[in-house]
């Protein structure tokens, strides 16, 4: 399949050897008015056609309340491309774009705007070329999938033949809990195949994530470090430096463990401590984190191995903040957590006895994710104490975001007549190493969907996983009243720097 | 012992502890009029004296046939100082090091010339204060060593009593050949105790070589990858991009093999190759370096591990040069090498298969020194052949000069939809890492010197052990008649490159 000509004509044609194109194909976007169309997902399916990654056969139609014409769906997308897409705007991309736009106007429980929607999508087939092949993205909240999805069934849209696919996108939250994430799943998984079913947790887009993978396995220096004898312990960051703000309401109730956590942090944590898989086909790929994630314990005093805070009000970067309670529409009695940290061990051979510590936050001093694997101390004998005053372990620092890149910490001889040895850093950076530039989380997600590219999408049995790890946390601190308050800007809360003291390490300050 | 306050006033209470600093005593320097003394050694001692680590009570003695007075020595030195010293000059700096300045008049075979270099250390031993500890510097050809050393003993100034000591330095080359070193040695260890022999091979003063130590045992990443099961081969490169100028007569029958092999190289080889010592003492460190020398070997077949050439005339950097053998005063027949490349292996179970392939010559591509270990590649069936053609196997290159510091090649995930890896390079430099500046190799030396403090010099045995190493290549060498040619500013003849490609490797182009 190859682009039309002007889709990105500068692109060479080594490059379209190597790059994976979609075929002809429509999407649908429910919830298209909303902030994540607006930012991402529009701007993100521009830059693909920009990129050159669409086929010239591609539709996309806009579902939602508002009484658009297609032509006011087409100011809408071209205002929010205009803003938010990350590579130029080209009027001949753009023209090409906007020839498959189309909206239809209804509501969720409105079964003639199904009808409709059908209708749109067939004459898509027939004007745009689309061949039957359509993607449902449902940016909706999780309370609205079983409606949608069984629209879908009913309007035989869910339906595929030989010919053509039929896919269907959601977002977190998968669920709140094991039992609701079972029946979400259900409700879903009844109406489409579980291959059909495409769960989107954007972190996986990352290309600091995938590079995991290439770091891990494209490299004969980590691998023979990748394991108990070698790895002290391994700290999972994901630390934001706003608080709540207008999701207050949504917040409330679901708090940082399930927020970030269940999807994101337990993510980072199946790729970084599963086994080589045969292959990163999504079956294989899935099978070694799945291993990972059933492996993980919390142990049985979970007083020991979990803390968790709420940001209180105060200044920040020289700003005056508010608390997480007094956030514009906040039950002031809220226990829900804006701070969590986990001690998970993992019960493999690579992995005996060696601590995992994850954390995530709100209002916390710095904006950053990062996997920080710290090795083992060198054996000290040969530099005494003052020689060595300045020497930790080493550590390699995979900087998720912002600042994309990898961080070795080695030692190294400090210049002068004597043997003193000091930390210093090596580093890489994706913005420095290549010219190539980043596709945006959703670009590489949309454009895997339209593949039929499942890696980097969980499969239901990863959810589970993650919520039977993160229920009893839930129970044990439902049980035990209100969390334990921490200054913005801060690093979190007094309990969690304990959670570390008990094993003789601190977190990092990244 | 304090500096005396003219000397580095700035230097921290901090940094003095952790500094050593050198006693009273006074430094003969013979052939203080070379190029040697003029380039390096008197400049060091200035920048010594500068950094406030030589004691106040410091005394220098020049010793040479030229009619100098005392203050005409001081003003070659002051000179020499101004043009080649790294550190600031300063007049309360130079004018206390220039109370200990006095030169003795003489030739080598004159007896009261020694009686007046006796008087000349008697009368500063009073006036300075330097306690009866001496040092004698002999930078001078090889041949004369035992005519020096017998006149040090004749004059009774090779005895050191208990209060004080006496130490000789000598530079390389330490003999042409195993038989010659012995005898060499021999004349020296007749008058002075093994203890008190100080070698210098300059190479060991560098911080990049003795980062050497800290890098492979103040870490814990690298050394469980230090053997055979990981590292595939290494390359050590010395290469100058100049010719042998004026240094032809020298040159000639002595070769890059016998002028850089058989010190730098082999010396950087232990220590990269050593297991490791149980302290940095000179007796652990040396046990060690020996321990390797004694584990190498060469193969049977010497014309299938061994290369060299003779640079040809041509042109280098937009510039005529002329060949080797057109050099101002070259014997026109000269079979000397100025390119050798060997292929070790060494029998230790550490290192058992894994090739070292050892290079130096002159009016090559360009100058640099450096350890480049390659690790073996990772296993490749996670990525297809399109997917892995720019990734290389891992490698960690120590720079040893210029642009001193360390490099580490790893693959990472090329930005994009597919899972393209490519070779990218982490990177330490010295220059950027610290803001302390790196002593001078002789700087570093003569103070060690000075402090009696001998791990960095290698002991006759080590000298013993490289030229059983060579002498074989010599011989062999001697026997096949003229070397290769090769054109300047290239990377040497092609039997070097032949030498690599018979084990399907080729030498890096650093």
């Amino acid at each position: 399949m190859q682009p039309a000509p002007g889709f990105n004509p500068l692109r060479s044609p080594d490059d379209r050897r190597l790059t994976r194109i979609a075929g002809p194909s429509s999407l649908v976007l429910f919830g298209v008015t909303g902030d994540l169309a607006r930012k991402k997902l529009l701007p993100a399916i521009y830059d693909l056609a920009n990129r050159g990654l669409l086929s010239p056969s591609f539709g996309l139609v806009g579902f939602g309340r508002r009484d658009w014409t297609h032509e006011q769906f087409a100011e809408h997308m071209l205002a929010s491309v205009k803003e938010h897409a990350r590579t130029e705007f080209s009027d001949d991309v753009w023209k090409q774009l906007r020839d498959g736009l189309r909206f239809v106007k209804g509501s969720f429980d409105d079964d003639e705007a199904f009808v409709r929607l059908r209708e749109a999508l067939r004459e898509l087939d027939e004007a745009q070329g689309t061949r039957g092949n359509h993607a449902f993205y449902l940016s909706v909240p999780p309370k609205e999938f079983p409606t949608v999805t069984a629209q879908l069934r009913k309007s035989g849209l869910a339906e595929s033949d030989e010919d053509s696919w039929r896919r269907v996108i959601i977002e977190k939250p998968f669920g709140r809990d094991l039992a609701s994430a079972r029946s979400l799943n259900e409700a879903v998984e009844s109406v489409f195949p579980t291959d059909a079913i495409f769960r989107i947790d954007h972190y996986l887009g990352k290309e600091t994530v995938q590079n995991i993978l290439a770091l891990r396995f494209a490299n004969h220096m980590f691998e023979p470090l990748w394991n108990a004898n070698s790895v002290d312990h391994v700290q999972i960051t994901m630390a934001e430096d706003i608080g709540v703000g207008g999701r207050a309401g949504y917040y409330d109730g679901i708090g940082a463990a399930r927020d970030v956590i269940q999807n994101h942090l337990l993510q980072l944590l199946a790729l970084t401590a599963m086994e080589e898989p045969i292959s990163f086909s999504a079956k294989d790929l899935r099978a070694e984190k799945e291993k990972a994630l059933a492996a993980v314990r919390l142990g049985t005093d979970l007083s020991s191995t979990t803390a968790r805070g709420q940001y209180l009000g105060g200044w920040q970067g020289g700003e005056r903040v508010l608390g997480f309670l007094e956030e514009d529409g906040m039950n002031p009695h809220s226990t829900t957590e804006t701070y969590a940290a986990l001690r998970l061990e993992i019960d493999t051979r690579r992995w005996a006895g060696v601590p995992f510590y994850l954390r995530t936050g709100k209002r916390l001093g710095r904006r950053v994710t990062e996997i920080a694997v710290t090795f083992q101390e060198a054996p000290k004998y040969l530099f005494d104490p003052s020689q060595r005053a300045s020497l930790g372990p080493n550590a390699l620092v995979i900087r998720v975001q912002p600042d994309e890149g990898v961080t070795m910490r080695i030692g190294s001889k400090v210049p002068g007549s004597g043997m003193q040895v000091r930390d210093v850093t090596m580093d890489f950076g994706y913005g420095h190493a290549f010219t190539e530039s980043s596709p945006e989380a959703y670009e590489r997600l949309i454009l895997d969907v339209l593949l039929g590219d499942p890696p980097l999408f969980p499969r239901h049995e990863e959810v589970e996983l993650s919520w039977k790890i993160l229920d009893p946390v839930e129970d044990f601190w439902a049980a035990a009243g209100r969390p334990e308050g921490y200054k913005p800007g801060s690093w979190g809360p007094q309990s969690a720097e304990r959670l570390l003291a008990r094993d003789g390490r601190t977190w990092r300050r990244p």
